[in-house]
């Protein structure tokens, strides 16, 4: 089956292309609306590059753009021809609970909880809008970053807010990444050789979640109502005390929205030390930078704490995944992580931890009570499967 | 050793008479400022009652009324023959990190940092400053809230803000129920028979906290900057994702003061289901009130979660206490949390569990890996301590 997967932001969209569940292409359509705007398609098998340097308008003419050099690459003749087309959508609200093929009523309900996710739904919306245009035959499927966490049990996603706030607000816990803890806690079952895993799974990137994964389902998880809460993230606070906004918001006289972009884009371990970057990050530690010290430990400290959280929760552990950039390829942070969590049968095996690959991999020792995964996430696999899943059902 | 314990409220003050360690007085100045104000004295060992009903018009005359109580009650001849006079003071802010003798630079940084604590810090000081005046030779001291938690390491006080925050503004997690943490930390190395316990204490009462103490001392708690963080509790929210205030501000047209209110007063359990007694709460799960189920589940949860946290944090746990009026009445709620945590080698004995009893003791079984102890809390009896130890000290 032919699948193209789209990730499409307010001024970019980023696409790979599946020819049975092998990626043919990948690339960006980027700086949509400015002068300096692009397309890249990269032939993923033969590495060569299919570019345009144009002036793009719309998410529209991206699509025509890209279409282009789909030809041009041989790789694809036409969108038209495509089986399905999967959409990453943030948030599906507290109606869109599953992935799902898209039809009118679910366009207007994407667009109905954007209130939710008011940078990314109504981006999401142009990109299929325009999938739909240039290929009306094409089964468009949505997959949402929150449907994963949707089997979380009331007492999970509940927060201690004035009940209406839910019911009439839809202020629960959502959860993210949800397609890539699905895709990792899958991968862990077979790496463990075991049907039913309970697994925790720490997706530490830029943006970084924990999520709780008992017998495949996702039982509890970090980010909450939005991808604010929970770890300490590139630049993204996590939790804190509620009461710090009325504080700062009269010591420092900052408006509400100010605060919401100072907690998103200028906290985390950037608003510790400065750098979001962990290479940046552990070059400094090594150099004796004391704020960057305090950053790390922060970082893997919390992530500390929600493993045993979730250590408690599940009724017994299996393994613990780590995927994501930092956490495929910070071996400091695995390593300072596992240590703090030896007297509860957590052993990793140092020299496995080192070796810098990219397969999926156990990296604890044989005795270790619980196993150590480092599990390569792959989103746009998960979202291509999804897709063809739902578009052969019908 | 003769000593009186104020807890000074802004318009009331409660207060225990202590005599070589022995509680003969205790009682309350209510309503200061109103018509209706009056003030109780109780002799503890004969349980006779002392009151006067009269209007009070502040701190400094509510204290001449207690001492005409007192002299009449025969316990107490008048205040100046104190040994000395121990005062909570629930925030100590950055610079006040140790219980401490109260001189003039005491007072006036405990005014400073009243800044952190708005409706407390400022009535302690009237309480602290009517004393002076009734009785100028007796020492006071000033116990705090937060001291108990000072010994926590920066990775688990720091915020994932920016750091100046920290720097010139002071956030950080305080942490607050101090005073009883450390009393019923203390009390359970004796009842372990252990002379360096690692300890999670559960303070459950209107306000609740956790604390984790490695060798009696508090190395991370669930309270923050605020008592607002944490676990859910009577009308406070506890842990949410702060990405929620910007977004209520918005969905609500709520003010910042209104959602800070809100949070504080109209939210935890009571939020949930209407109620914020654990007894009604209890009553209404067993008549099948769903409101209610969610409430006590989400409740007990949370404290799992946390429970988890530090058994991880805490590098082995010797045991784990509950304390304050729910943490010591509750045998339901000690069992749902212990339920979820027998994977982790807790083993409660449902027997002992289910006894109403008001003295210290281990409601585990003799196998439990780490055991469940119930100890009834006495913060006064604390302050009383640690006053006759700073007096004694000079």
């Amino acid at each position: 089956m032919k699948v193209l997967v789209l990730n499409s932001g307010s001024s970019s969209i980023k696409f790979k292309f599946f020819d049975d569940k092998v990626v043919k292409a990948s690339g960006l359509i980027e700086k949509i609306g400015e002068e300096t705007s692009k397309v890249v398609l990269k032939n993923t098998l033969s590495d060569e590059k299919f570019e345009r340097d144009v002036a793009i308008k719309d998410h529209e003419h991206g699509l025509q753009v890209l279409n282009e050099l789909f030809k041009e690459s041989g790789i694809l003749e036409d969108l038209k021809v495509l089986d399905g087309c999967g959409h990453r959508i943030v948030h599906g609200g507290k109606t869109l609970t599953k992935h799902c093929l898209i039809d009118d009523q679910v366009l207007s309900e994407i667009d109905r909880v954007s209130v939710f996710a008011p940078l990314h739904n109504p981006a999401h919306l142009a990109g299929i809008k325009t999938m739909i245009k240039a290929a009306p035959n094409v089964p468009n499927v949505a997959v949402f970053d929150t449907a994963f966490h949707q089997t979380m049990p009331d007492y999970a996603y509940m927060y201690a807010l004035p009940y209406e706030f839910y019911d009439k607000d839809g202020i629960r816990r959502y959860g993210f990444h949800g397609t890539s803890h699905a895709y990792v806690s899958s991968k862990a079952a077979n790496l463990l050789e075991k049907n039913s895993v309970n697994i925790i799974s720490a997706h530490l990137g830029n943006g970084a979640s924990v999520c709780a994964v008992e017998n495949g389902k996702s039982v509890d998880t970090s980010m909450g109502f939005t991808p604010l809460e929970g770890l300490v993230m590139g630049t993204r606070c996590g939790d804190m005390d509620p009461a710090i906004i009325p504080f700062i918001s009269k010591a420092r006289g900052l408006s509400i929205d100010e605060i919401d972009n100072l907690m998103n884009k200028k906290s985390g371990v950037y608003g510790i030390c400065g750098y979001n970057d962990f290479r940046d990050i552990e070059s400094r530690v090594e150099k004796g930078e004391d704020k960057a010290r305090l950053a790390f430990d922060m970082f893997c400290y919390r992530l500390v704490k929600y493993i045993g959280a979730y250590l408690a929760v599940l009724p017994g552990t299996d393994g613990i995944i780590f995927t994501g950039g930092i956490g495929e390829n910070s071996s400091l942070v695995r390593q300072k992580v596992c240590e703090k969590l030896t007297h509860l049968g957590i052993e990793l095996d140092l020299n496995l931890n080192s070796q810098r690959m990219s397969t999926e991999r156990i990296v604890s020792t044989a005795n270790s009570k619980i196993k150590v995964c480092i599990i390569p996430t792959d989103e746009e696999f998960e979202i291509a499967r999804v897709t063809e899943e739902l578009v052969n059902k019908g």
